[in-house]
């Protein structure tokens, strides 16, 4: 083995290495985990799990499911994440946002359209992920994302108004809800309404009493101090389970009273472990057998957009966490595809990284993934002995929870600051938002998208064009300078093309000169475009030449066929040029004075378009002239 | 009145009067219209009759319609074109490509789509003309029109292959056609077939003659032989009407032979002008009423795609003969609206400009539109007395118009320029080709233009960024100079802050300079995104600039609160404040040290961020930073 093949092998192990411990993270921190970080992630994933549970309950029955399908979903993403995941944060679970849209997919069929969707996410992750499609995220702006949050928070906390009311009706979307809302007002039960509301009370204090000072900024904590601080603390964190649970056990005295009890309880949650199975490629539904392809047309447009928002939520997450480090998006939408196939083996519905969880993870001190262990632990020993008592929830308490989960996500504040810093934007976050609420969520934000690609997209078909008549300060020759403010695609040729002219039109007697300054590329049509202009000028012998064109722009034009492509490489060497031009026309002009004294002697444009061509050959640059002092 | 309101009311009329001429181009030149031009404008469109004739029943049989409906759509256009047209060349009616996407929508239905068809594209094309969305033509590029273009020429001379070899077969589409002919090849009609032949070739030929030189070029024509070559141009440019007369008188008097016609016919073709009527709303089809909502799901993305794509064909011709004029793509498409909905009252299928017809029409001298109202009366006359004799027309010989008036349009010449000059427009080209043929032509179109606008949209989320780095010569000092080669929009913001923040980590030590030459736009989420990526590098005391902010790109910065932007006009106020900084650092560098021995005094770079923060307050410019010399 020679030496270069042994640095040949080494750099492909090295790369080989770099890429194992970029999929397998937890290569990266598993040799330094000691008893101090488990800890650590034993404390934050158990504060977790005291939130995950509430949620995963809440949102299995906002998605339309029945509630244990929430625990179903709520602890393979957590074991997952250990292994693959590469932010300590990030919690993998059911979303208020993945409920919503999962329900308007299951809306009206079965729990095996929420399976196989789970499953058909995770294979499209998986394929973005190899097919290096982590770029369509990037086509989600900020305004289109604020205007979808705030959308669907305005339609989850809609929804919950049932549940808080204690209403036993069934709607769809925004609109829908609020009129049956509005139209069986009269029947809300007072008692459920009552307890939601001190829920919701409950709950936005809780919020705020961890931010409660204790101690004057000036001074140290004392030990009590430092103790009732961390108590706050815990209360504040763990505000969703306490007030469950104060519920829970309310309902339960209660049911042994006079009158039964007077909530809406959740109602058996099934117990134990799903079972293991492939998910669901065919479905029973009203007696009938239902195929793959009929499902998959059924779940339509979602089984793109619902992997994507996904990972969109998953990044920012990832982000907002990853202070500083750069997050690997590849990475993430592997981890995320293999959460959601998995997943889907033992019933889970769609999930992605929860923001609210991943809070308190950071709030609660995680130190690695392994946090998710002490999670997925806890949902497990819940499925197998909580359930029974599960079902003493009261449904207004776990509407409470979500409500005061997704308020917060209206994020009106971002107006401002839009406003005075780009106006246009506001347009896809208001037609985002309006869309969302008025037809549908996956309708909004694939308009919303729509709009923000036509705004990316107008500059390349009507760029800037800045024209102005330019003096030589020495000679005094007055020339056109004509400054397209972009590069030269299709959608733009026709609209410089016409510009151009008309700069040309309404000075016939002055040369024209195209500034290619932010000329980045050039395409075909845009380069057939220019050629056909420069035949135009020259039938009308009004001299056109172009300067500071890059060398991919003269590439692509030399490519069409442009013999007359006049170019020069500064402004210095036009100047030059063109005060040489004087010169020689006033010779040849004089000279063919003499010679024709009848003839066409009043057009002295005329005299320069055939001087041009006289240099061109002399030039001897072949049939491209480049007219440069420095070049030939 | 005041003299200020005289000159507005001037002002205002002056305008008045120039939008009412170009709304009716008539107005332009009728006045000085004479004898002169009304005698060729009469040679030149009974010319254009004699080729309108034949391709009016071509395209309508083509279309799958009964030959009568190609003469029905052949003479609205010529009579409105007259007031409305702007340029004198071009003919409006029945055009192959028009037939062929009218054929695909009513193929197993009835004639009634195709009117309502032509209706709902007037319609559209006077949307589009109000709403100025002609800018939509400009993103149909020159490849996805090559591409789309041979492949409707392939699949039209495929589908005149039946007619050539005399199959009596129903096919659909390009593949199914082939498979059927193939399939069919043995009850080829050998008659039909030496018919077909022989009419091509005399048409070829005839396409030829007219370039034969009578006269050597060094002498001048003698009388008899400009007559002569006169007779040659008359017969090239008649040749259509010519070759299918001939084929007619051939089987008229074959019918009364002994064995019949060989031919198979066109058979009989209704005589006399259309019935005049609103477009049918609903239809009867299979004994059942089609509702109108029906008839126009069933024409779906066509309603939208066939005047768009007549738009294109006519503004391509518009443009091909409107030498050195502009084009006003606005009055063409306004024409081309009223021309269909008045067409769709006389039962035409949707219409638009003819190359080959407007071709004939220049060749022969027409000098205003008015050469359309003797098309016109000759269509009208044509159905009032010569349709019995057109259904002795043979089958083969309308084939064979067909297929020489398409092959030519089949451009694989410019396959060659596009290779040299940008080959990333063969994609498009290709696959516009390839699945117009497979698919279909509007699949076809929509998926060219798609990857079209991908490639248009890459820059936008991938643009190229230059990093290097710098040293001035005075000082030595250093710093790394990232430049980004696109403007700042959405899907591109991620990938230039990670660039930038990969330059900066490769060498902390050093301040990072962007540049923003190329930068001419910026949004809401690039703004937020420099933000943040600012926020890093103060986190990680690193100092980052930026220099050549346009005025735009500062203020959409400045909207969304960056107390920290800091940058300069120019690359020398950049060096400037750089070795001013070096100096003051000295200073508080060896101050520093006095008072902290033990400090971290080993971090010049964070030294100079603090630094920078005083420099701003002594700058006094309030939230947002300016260094310039020239500023505060």
């Amino acid at each position: 083995m020679s030496v270069l093949d042994k640095s040949k092998m080494a750099s492909f192990k090295q790369k080989m290495r770099s890429l194992m411990y970029n999929r397998l993270p937890i290569l990266k921190w598993a040799p330094n985990y000691g008893t101090n970080k488990l800890v650590s992630d034993a404390v934050a994933g158990i504060t977790v799990g005291l939130t995950a549970m509430p949620q995963a309950l809440a949102y299995a029955t906002l998605a339309g499911l029945e509630p244990q399908y929430g625990l179903y979903s709520a602890f393979v993403g957590c074991f997952v994440y250990i292994i693959f995941g590469s932010v300590k944060e990030i919690t993998i679970g059911p979303t208020a946002l993945m409920a919503l849209m999962t329900y308007q997919q299951i809306e009206g069929r079965n729990v095996d359209y929420a399976i196989l969707l789970c499953f058909l996410s995770g294979v499209v992750q998986l394929l973005m992920a190899f097919l290096n499609l982590g770029v369509l995220v990037d086509f989600i702006s900020i305004p289109v994302t604020v205007g979808f949050t705030s959308a669907t928070s305005v339609i989850i906390a809609t929804t919950q108004l049932k549940g808080l009311l204690g209403l036993k009706i069934s709607s769809s979307g925004f609109t829908d809800t609020i009129r049956k809302v509005v139209r069986h007002l009269d029947e809300t039960r007072w008692h459920d309404l009552s307890l939601g509301l001190t829920c919701i009370i409950v709950l936005l204090l809780f919020r705020k009493i961890k931010d409660i000072k204790l101690t004057p900024s000036d001074k140290k904590p004392t030990k009590n101090q430092k103790i009732l601080s961390r108590v706050l603390w815990l209360t504040s964190i763990s505000r969703n389970a306490i007030v469950v649970i104060a519920c829970s056990i309310l309902a339960y005295n209660l049911k042994n009273s006079s009158n039964g009890c007077p909530f809406v309880l959740t109602g058996t949650v099934r117990g134990g472990f799903p079972s293991v199975a492939p998910p669901p490629f065919s479905t029973e539904l009203n007696n009938k057998t239902i195929p793959f392809t009929e499902m998959v047309t059924d779940l339509g447009t979602s089984i793109v957009l619902v992997p994507i928002i996904a990972v969109l939520g998953n990044v920012a997450i990832a982000k907002a966490f990853a202070t500083g480090k750069t997050v690997d998006a590849t990475q993430e939408l592997f981890t995320l595809s293999l959460c959601n196939i998995i997943g889907s083996f033992v019933s889970s519905m769609p999930i992605t990284g929860s923001f609210s969880r991943s809070a308190v993870n950071h709030a609660s001190g995680v130190q690695t993934p392994m946090g998710g262990l002490f999670t997925g632990i806890m949902v497990i020993l819940a499925l197998s002995f909580l359930t029974p008592y599960f079902s003493y929830i009261p449904k207004a308490s776990l509407s409470a929870v979500i409500i005061c989960a997704v308020i917060f996500m209206i994020e009106y504040e971002v107006v401002k600051p839009m406003w005075r810093s780009s106006r246009k934007d506001l347009v896809p976050t208001f037609a985002t938002f309006v869309l969302c609420l008025a037809i549908g969520v996956e309708i909004g934000i694939l308009i919303g998208v729509g709009i923000n690609i036509i705004f990316l997209l107008y500059p390349s078909a009507r760029p800037t064009i800045h024209v102005e008549k330019k003096t030589i300060v020495d000679s005094g020759i007055e020339y056109i300078l004509v400054t397209p403010g972009n590069s030269l695609y299709f959608p733009a040729i026709e609209f410089i093309k016409s510009s151009v002219v008309k700069a040309g039109l309404s000075s016939s007697h002055l040369p024209v000169v195209v500034d290619c300054r932010f000329i980045l590329g050039v395409d075909f049509t845009a380069a057939k475009g220019i050629s056909s202009m420069i035949t135009e000028f020259m039938l009308r012998n009004q001299p056109l030449y172009f300067i500071n064109p890059k060398e991919e722009v003269i590439a692509v034009f030399k490519g069409a066929v442009m013999e007359d492509f006049q170019y020069f490489k500064s402004v210095d060497d036009l100047q030059q040029h063109l005060s040489d031009q004087k010169e020689k026309a006033k010779t040849i002009f004089s000279e063919e004075t003499k010679l024709l004294p009848t003839g066409q002697s009043e057009e002295p444009a005329s005299v320069t378009t055939t001087d041009l061509r006289e240099i061109k050959c002399v030039n001897g640059c072949g049939n491209f002239v480049q007219h440069s002092s420095s070049s030939c």
